[in-house]
């Protein structure tokens, strides 16, 4: 091993934050590299994995996964390389996908590690569009939207790394689809790259409300929900009839400390015979072979693509959790840890 | 024809009501008997509902129907009986049913009558139980919320005529009914004699979130809603995962003035993968004589009970309306007209 291979920097959860984290919330320490038990391997990290589902983690409150506890190493995916293996499905060198946390190594348990080929596409699509926010986008558009040709499809948080997968998805469908985010920028991204139909900006439009009715002049056939809030309550006033909504996020919730107050009337929902449906990607964990097969095959003929907001170096992982809070990123918020050996 | 059946006294909208409706929102007019065209039947009423829904139709704002207009009639469902027909379908001196409005007589069109056989059941009961709230309660609780032996069902209103027959439905299913409602007596009505195993009155109740986690502590399995507000804000605090909820109603939201504010966050959706659907009882009219031939099945079986919240003379509708929608009745609320010729 070389120098940077006999220490592992690890970001541990230092205390729960209180509204938006601060890299005070973390503690940067640096260990020895662990050995692998029986049938373990050893990870290296080359790309972590920013998302905003880590916020919830960081909290103690009841949610579908327990919190990272004070002291632990920070959770998240991580696109790695095996260092030694102690179990036969894996060898020296070969590329990995797995929840291995914030930290240079990792030891895994061989059956929690998905085995990536480099061939097919950049290993990094494997926590991005090839990964759990493709595997959401995809799952959560098609099975529980099911949206059909002439559907208007709105997506909130639309320049993330779902929502802009979700704009292609319903492209691909033959639906409109329209983005909401927050940034000129970003928003002519999605439209003129991406090939959005509409899209508002939620940070400048004087009133929401009237944006989406003016962008989904036939109402909102189908919404997928990465954001709540204002931005949803705006989305509700303007449902079609027999309108599906998926809530797969709620990222404009997460960092505040005293509630974000809104009407609590549900008609919309009775008047408009919707349906809302929550959704965790890995209940769809069984059939990501099927999604993965697809969205590589659309990756290929040019149908989808996926942009990358890159951070370079382990030790900024905290800065580039915070910033994809704050909706910094265009696309998928990855740190860049190290190059495969 | 005899006095009274040469004169039709009609209760008219006279204006919209800010909040909650006052009888001066009415107008008592006396008009002639009208003539049925051709294919008309004149009916005399017999008994009138009244529903939340008809708060909505006072008000202009858009909805699943079309608002009365000032001046004219008030919507809401009757069982009357036939006087005239020019139609070989309904003959004098039958029993029909009919959205035909707070009125002695009426002229309908007779493709938008139900004939109503007086031996099978009190005839009151087909604006009532074998009704548009018996079909309420049995589709949105089958079909829409899908329950299964050992769900906690816990419903809304539940000592009216909906909530009533959710509960029991409920527990022919296998399940646990709980029931939220505003007054001892109701509670008492629906625990003792219709065989909930729970209920919660949300007046007294300090700690709704909490009342709720306690009558219910494997959480809720199926919430159907008739009330929404802060009542739902409590059950959503408590669901159970893969939760199904069905919006039938929000009266608490249709006489307030100002909006109801309660914390703008999704997240309980998400975190149990819950699924909420908006349910309008006439989406499913294709189906009522199925649902009719075994709701009839469990009432002479013993299985489903109903209770009636009788008001006596047609010029007292606006208060029987008024008084439902203050919850001041025990099961479905009528207003008995005259006895049949």
């Amino acid at each position: 091993m070389n120098q940077s291979q006999t220490q592992n920097r690890r970001i541990l959860l230092a205390s729960r934050p209180t509204g938006w984290p601060t890299t005070d919330n973390f503690k940067h320490v640096t260990e020895a590299v662990p050995e692998p038990g029986p049938k373990e391997v050893l990870v290296r990290a080359l790309w972590l994995s920013v998302d905003p589902y880590m916020r919830g983690r960081m909290s103690a409150a009841k949610s579908y996964a327990k919190p990272v506890e004070i002291g632990e190493v920070m959770t998240g995916g991580m696109v790695g390389q095996v260092v030694k293996s102690n179990h036969k499905a894996f060898a020296p060198g070969e590329i990995v996908e797995g929840s291995l946390g914030w930290q240079d190594y990792a030891v895994a348990d061989a059956a929690l590690l998905r085995k990536i080929d480099p061939r097919l596409a950049p290993i990094q699509t494997a926590v991005g569009i090839l990964g759990m926010p493709g595997m959401t986008a995809y799952f959560a558009t098609l099975e529980v939207c099911q949206p059909k040709a002439g559907d208007t499809v709105l997506v909130s948080g639309a320049a993330g790394a779902v929502g802009q997968i979700v704009g292609q998805i319903a492209k691909i469908n033959g639906c409109r689809a329209v983005g909401i985010a927050g940034g000129d920028d970003k928003l002519a991204y999605i439209q003129r790259e991406l090939g959005f139909d509409a899209v508002i900006n939620y940070k400048t439009s004087n009133d929401l409300s009237k944006a989406v009715a003016a962008a989904c002049p036939n109402g909102v056939d189908v919404y997928f929900d990465n954001v709540g809030g204002a931005v949803s309550e705006a989305v509700f006033n303007n449902l079609a009839f027999k309108a599906r909504i998926v809530i797969c996020g709620q990222i404009s919730q997460y960092n505040i400390d005293k509630p974000d107050l809104g009407p609590r009337n549900l008609r919309y929902m009775l008047v408009n015979r919707a349906r809302m449906e929550g959704f965790l990607v890995w209940d769809w964990r069984d059939r990501y072979p099927e999604a993965l097969r697809r969205m590589a095959g659309w990756i290929k003929e040019g149908k989808i693509k996926y942009s990358e907001h890159v951070t370079e170096g382990l030790e900024k992982t905290p800065d580039a959790f915070i910033a994809m809070l704050k909706g910094a990123n265009l696309g998928k918020a990855l740190v860049k840890v190290a190059d495969p050996a």
